[in-house]
Parts: C-alpha cells; structure tokens; sequence
C-alpha cells in the first residue's frame, strides 16, 4: 500500500498547503449561492457595514482551507470521512486578494475500539492570510483506514 | 426598525426552512471545487465505499443548510455575521436525490458586554432528509444587532 494511513501519522505531524488567491468573483459565486447576505454578495452595501467591505462567507472559508488541505492528498488512500469538527473560529475576514494557506497539526490518535480496520486522528486546521495572520481554527475529526487489514 | 433582532428572540424559539433537493450534479460541482474525494466526485469509485454510493461534502450539507436558513431572512436586518461554530457531526450522508430540510431553535442569548449595541444569540441548527433522519447538527453563534442603539 502506498500513501499515509492512520498507522503512519504521529502527534505533532503538520501538513502545510500552498497558497490560494481568492477573488472578488470566487466570493461572490459562492456567497450568491449559500450566504446570500449583504457583506458577502453587495460590495457596495458591504462597504457601509463595520467590515467596511465585501468578505467571504464564513462557510467558503472553511471549504477553501479543507480544499487546500484535501489537494495535498496526504489522506487519499486512507480517509473514510469525518464525523464532525469542533470550534470552528472565524478570527478575522477573507477579503478579495487575499492569499491562504493552511497548516493542519495531528493533535490526537485513537485507534478505533470497534473496527479494527480504522482509526480517528484529530487535526487542528488553522489558515491563515499573506500578512501571516491566522483567519479560521478549527479542529476537525477524520476516519482513516489503517495499514494492513 | 423592521425584523427580528437580537432583543426579539427568545430561548426555544425555533425557525423551519422549506426543502431543497440536491442533485447529483451540484455534489459533483461542489466537491470538484472543494473537496475532491473519490466518494464525492466518482460515482463509480464512490459504489466501491462503505458508502456505496456517491455523498455530497460535509462541507456542502454545511453550506445548504445554511443556505436555507438565511433565505428565510430571519436575520436580514440584524446579522453582524458569526464569530464560530460548535460541534459539527455529520450523522448520516447526503446522497443525490435526497431532500433537505433545516430548523434552527435559539438555545441561548448573550448581551455583549462590551459593545451594548449587539448580543451573541448560541443556535442549534439541525439538517433532515425526506425520511426525516437527522443528517447535520452544529451549534452556531450568531452576533446580532440589538433593537434601539
């Protein structure tokens, strides 16, 4: 078998994820779909809010990061998907072009007590903007299947 | 003022969206952008999962049913948008065909102490599909503006 599986990580293990630029398009595409509230579809009526301009939905941030974090494929072989994540922060605004990044950190490793095939590692994802400053911390949940079984 | 604000609500206080169904094709947009996993853009690769089958993202089920809730514009006048999310557990997939549902119920209210122009209202958002099986759950905080500041 080739790639990571549960077996192969350990705590402390971080993953960090090119950058991605997001535009005033990408944001308003998702937000018209999903989060159609002013700040994140109206740049104009975003503009007199106290974000004093267009930012992405809280929920295109979070995809955003996963998918930079997915992209690197590190759980391709292994990932059963995930039962749940938990405090989720959103620390401060993604604005249009701006660049991310994510790191994800193993924070936790439980082999699971009824399948044998798996375990569930937990992972704090943070993403942060091109000043370095960190946007989203979440700590999510991901079933993975373990090496020979 | 017109609409809900923050003085407005009341603990148990509950909001119910109407359906959504979910086709197959917008899993597949959606994953293709952001979560590029075989058992949400690969129908066939996905048969082969414990799934059995093709599941939309978390991170979609998260954004619809959200989606839902904000265009009931229960919060359109007050909403200062969320510090955060608690507790997020997919309990079961959200496959194509499948119609969903969401209904929010206020579990708790915080004033701001430092801003005495808005509060912190704590809500339990639940997801169903047509058979009425509870898929999503998350606690969400939403800052919103009190009425008369």
């Amino acid at each position: 078998m080739s790639g990571i599986y549960f077996d192969d990580l350990h705590i402390g293990q971080r993953f960090v994820t090119p950058g991605m630029t997001i535009s005033a398009a990408q944001i308003l595409d998702f937000a018209r779909q999903y989060d159609p509230q002013p700040f994140h579809i109206d740049a104009e009526a975003a503009g007199r809010t106290e974000f004093g301009g267009l930012i992405a939905s809280g929920f295109h941030t979070l995809s955003l990061s996963f998918s930079l974090f997915f992209r690197l494929n590190v759980f391709a072989a292994a990932n059963l998907g995930s039962p749940g994540m938990e405090e989720i922060r959103w620390l401060k605004p993604l604005r249009p072009g701006d660049t991310i990044h994510a790191a994800a950190e193993v924070v936790a490793l439980k082999p699971s007590q009824s399948k044998p095939d798996r375990g569930i590692v937990t992972m704090r994802h943070d993403t942060f903007n091109q000043d370095g400053a960190l946007i989203l911390t979440v700590t999510c949940l991901h079933r993975l299947k373990r090496r020979d079984t």
